[in-house]
Formats: structure tokens, C-alpha cells, sequence
């Protein structure tokens, strides 16, 4: 295994300590066990608190988007584990002003069956709080069961919109409906070209071949939808671009953001030559894109690979998309 | 080779092409080849223009940081490989005001002598420059042959602080002091875990077993110090900071920058858990970390491993380090 850590149990804590001396003006540890992080203002008067979870491992995901402009609290769960509904419950009442609290996460059952028991456990402490789930990864599951998909990258733009709707001390209800909405109209796919280790495993969780990918691998290792020899790097984008828009369409005069993101240690040399492809291919059918975003920004800590987002902006979309933001992560 | 690419020797072609597109707000190509990135709006009228250049395969560095309060534009070369003569020379073209050109970059062979050459080539259309080297990397040769040191991370720190001098309109005597001053004041050493791989060659750089690490690797895989068992990071960090400290002593009171850089493929998590020790281990010394950078901010493609830098500060590079910039890559 060949990571920097110490003991595998400790890697989370230790990680978390880490984020919060580095970032104190971003990250405060709250709840049991420092599991929670929250922003150091919160909760923000009078301001709907935006709270995540998940478990670790997909840094900057989830905790990395806390900030002004977007989250308020992230509940944080073992590698690729779920965090329990006591942290979930502790990040919501951390940011909670007396607005309500909408919990916006990633389609995972674990997640879903903690989070809404967390959001039962506050409901008798008159925390009012509502749910939406992003689920755009669409090699997970086909379009006549949405419902089922996982939530991977699409996210960022979930958290980007919602965050800045909130920041307008937007009510619940239509934080939620921007939220639902954003998640509605992004659509994500993926490529794996090798394994992360999950520390306390201490080995690769799948094997693929040196000259093998799989497109639609899940940020955990789920399968895809298809393992084959490595292609190139235009081969490779248009696969996934046949399958984004095939689920999305686009046509002339759309606007849509687009995410390259490296699931870790795909290189950015590698997402700009792939980026470049995807900005030719929408130019050539008319479709604008709007603050491309190209690094890392949803990982499964050194799985080599890339997934691609697009998010379907409309004006509403877009100036929350284009509004002021802080964090250590996102810039747009 | 796991890469997501095209044919290899057009890997540098298609990143300029995927970066220019993606941020044109911040890079545009001009030069040879459309090898040289510019500023939009170079040459800034008054100010002295700052250049740097040197092999892909580094991203962010160098062309990264490129922006207001950072750099001017970078002549860039094939993967570990100079840039010509002719690149830099077009890159001191585009960003000359008038005011006068200073070169900043890492101490390479290849670059000197490129550089120099282009130096005086455009000596002769009385455009004035002057050279800055970067050598930080403590494990790349002795205090008594400091001159012979390569240049790594340290780099951001001189390309920060420098560009936020010539942000101020100074004089190319004053912004190339002050360049020299924080390369004199910056510390590196790095480990690698893992080679990387350079898309022509199609094979690992070095081989390294799977339980063994290299304590002063450089970032083309040039030999360390120490090849070993794979430490704890605890371990690793405090054999790290041992050379540093051995290098420039810090005690109580000192206030320092701390980068804590991966070289490609170690993820955030494993960086975050290497910079609590050094918080923790400075903060007992008394020394205060100014603005700690924990990221990708100069890399070796998907190599394993991470670097740690050191820029003590004085009021005057402390103010410079802290004044705005602009650029995707980098936020202090």
C-alpha cells in the first residue's frame, strides 16, 4: 500500500485535524468525536443551513465545499463509509438558525437510511429540514430508474447553486426546489483506469488490467457499464459524451458548465487533453459552456481516471452558478 | 502506460489547447508553435514583465501562474524537457512594457543555457532582463553547493511574491532582488513513492519496490538521499523536516510558509495527515506558519509522493506573499 498515513484506523481523525490547522478560517471540528465539520460562523442568522455527508476518502469532497456562498456543515463517515445518523444530526443542528436545514447528499443507501433518521432525530427539536438527493452518475442505473442512480460529481454544482440561493436568505422550500432542481440537470460518467485502496483493507479494491478502463466505474469501485482495452484519450471522451447525451440532450444555443475532474491520480495534463475535446465537440453542435471547471474535485483518494459532468444551466441556474463563493477548493 | 492521451507527441500540443480553452481569461498562446502562454493583457503597460519556463508534465508549474500579482507568461518545452531558446525569447517579447524582463525559474542545465541564450538575443532589441534561479531542493546537493541545487516547489513562492512586487510597479532591480531574497529563503525536499511515466518514453521513469519510498527524489525521478522501507507518515515527515531544519534553522518566533505538495497521485487525505505533524511539530518549536499551502501545486504527473517546502518570511516577503493574485491555481 503505498500511501503516506500512519495507523489505518487514525487516517480520517488524522486527516481532519490536518484540514482544520490548515484551514481554520474555513473549518471547525463539531459533533462527536470532531466527525462533524462546520463552518466557524455558523449557524448564519436567519440563513437556511446546507448540510453534506458522507463517508471519506473523495476529498475535496465532501467537506472541502464548505464556505460563504455554499455549505454550512458536512457529517463525515469512515473510507467510504457512511457517517452515522448522531453525526448527521450534530451537523445539523450546528448550523441551524432557526431557517431550516436541507440536507443535500449523494444518492447512497447507507447515507440515505443515517440522514433521514438524523432528520427525524432533530424534527422533535423543531428543526424543520428537507432532502434532495443528487443522483447524476448515469452508467448507474438507466433513465426509467433515475431514482437508483448514485450521486457523483454533480454535486459541486448542487452545492455551488444552492449555496448562493441560501445566501440570498432564500426560505427552505425554494433552497430546496433550486437544489432539486440543479440535481435534476446534471448528468455525470465515468472512467477507471485502476483501483484506490481503502487504507484498513490495505489493498486495491478491484484489479484491471494494465492495458485495461471501465467506463462507468463507481467513485467506490461499483461496475460499469463496460471494461475494455484503453483507448485514446478522444475515443475515450466521446464514449462518454455518446452516453451524457444520450440521457441529457443538448442542442444549439444550451448553456451548460462543464466538470472534467480526475478521480486522483489522472493528472491535469491528462483532463485539458481531454477537456480540449469535449470544448471542440460542443462548439461544434452550439452548445456554450460556461466556468468550466477542470482538476480535482470529487476523488476516490489515488484511483487513477476522470469523470465528466454537465450541468444544464437556464438564466436562473447561471447567476447562482456565477455568484460570489469562498472556499479553499472551488473558484469560479 | 494507464494515461488518457492521444498520441504522445502531441500531449503537450493538446493540454496548451485544453488549458487555453478552458481558462481564456487567463492564458492565451502565442510564440512558436503557440508554445509560449501569455497574459491576456501582457505586456502590462509600466511594469516589469516576469517569465518563467521549463518541461510539461509539472501542471500547475509553471504556466499555471500566470496572472495578476504572478507571472507573465512561460516558454514551455516538451515533457521534462527545455523549452528552446526561441520560446523563451518570444515569451520576454510579449510581456516586455519597457520596463525590463526578469527571468524566474528552477535551476536545470538545459534551462540556464536556453535561457541565457535568449537573454542575449533579445539584449540586442534592448530589452533589459535579469535571471533569477530557484535551488531548493535541500537533497539535490550540499550547503556548500547550494548553487548546484534544482529548483522544485519553492518556485511558487518566488513566482508569488516576485509578481506581487512587480504588481506594484517597482523596477527590475527591486522586483529581481526581492525574487532572489525569497529563493534564498525557501527550503524543499521531497519523497516519491511511485515514478511516474513520460507519454514518449511509454515505461516507468525509475522502479521502486512496492514497500519502499525515496526520501530527496527529484521530480524527473533524479536520485535521492535515501531509498527505504515505506515509513509512517509521521516518520516520513519528521525525516523531512530534520533535513529542512538542518538546512535553515527556525526557532521560536520565526514565521514561516509551509507547502506541503503532492508530486501527482497522493491524494489530499495523505497530505493533510503529513501537515498536522508539521503544524504540530512547528507549533511546539514556537514558530508561526504563515498561509500554508496544502495541494497539487507542482507535480510530476501521476507520480506518487509529496514534497515539503519552507519560505521564512520577513515583513517585507511576508506583505508580498499575502497581497492579491489572480490566477486558477493558486489562493493564498
Amino acid at each position: 500500500m503505498k500511501k503516506i498515513l500512519n495507523q489505518p484506523s487514525d487516517y480520517v481523525t488524522e486527516m481532519l485535524e490536518g484540514l482544520a490547522a490548515a484551514h481554520p478560517q474555513y473549518y471547525k471540528r463539531v459533533g462527536v468525536g470532531g466527525r462533524v465539520i462546520a463552518r466557524p460562523d455558523a449557524p448564519v442568522p436567519g440563513k437556511v443551513g446546507i448540510v453534506t455527508g458522507g463517508g471519506s476518502g473523495h476529498l475535496p469532497v465532501f467537506t472541502g465545499y464548505l464556505g460563504p456562498g455554499l455549505l454550512d456543515a458536512c457529517a463525515i463517515g469512515e473510507v467510504f463509509s457512511s457517517p452515522g445518523s448522531d453525526l448527521m444530526a450534530d451537523a445539523m443542528r450546528a448550523v441551524h438558525s432557526g431557517a431550516g436545514v436541507l440536507r443535500l447528499y449523494g444518492n447512497y443507501g447507507g447515507d440515505r437510511m443515517n440522514f433521514d433518521m438524523a432528520g427525524e432525530m432533530v424534527e422533535m427539536e423543531d428543526i424543520r429540514s428537507t432532502t434532495v438527493l443528487v443522483a447524476d452518475d448515469v452508467a448507474s442505473a438507466g433513465p426509467e430508474e433515475r431514482a437508483k442512480r448514485r450521486g457523483v460529481a454533480g454535486m459541486i454544482y448542487c452545492y455551488k447553486i444552492a449555496g448562493a440561493k441560501a445566501a440570498t436568505l432564500a426560505g427552505l422550500d425554494e433552497v430546496t426546489a433550486i437544489a432539486q432542481k440543479t440535481a435534476d440537470r446534471c448528468r455525470s460518467v465515468g472512467v477507471a483506469l485502476t483501483s484506490c485502496t481503502v487504507p484498513c483493507a490495505g489493498r486495491p479494491t478491484f484489479t484491471i488490467a494494465e492495458d485495461e478502463m471501465e467506463i462507468g466505474m463507481g467513485i467506490h469501485g461499483e461496475p460499469g457499464v463496460r471494461r475494455g482495452a484503453l483507448r485514446t484519450a478522444d475515443e475515450i471522451v466521446q464514449e462518454m459524451l455518446d452516453i451524457l447525451l444520450a440521457d441529457m440532450p443538448l442542442s444549439s444555443g444550451d448553456r451548460v458548465s462543464v466538470l472534467c475532474n480526475s478521480l486522483g491520480a489522472t493528472p491535469l495534463e491528462e483532463l485539458y487533453i481531454s477537456y480540449r475535446y469535449v470544448a471542440r465537440k460542443l462548439g461544434e453542435m452550439g452548445v456554450a459552456i460556461v466556468a468550466p471547471l477542470v482538476g480535482r474535485y470529487a476523488t476516490s483518494m489515488e484511483m487513477a481516471g476522470m469523470s465528466l459532468t454537465f450541468c444544464k444551466l437556464d438564466a436562473e441556474l447561471e447567476a447562482l452558478l456565477m455568484a460570489p463563493c469562498d472556499c479553499p477548493f472551488l473558484r469560479i
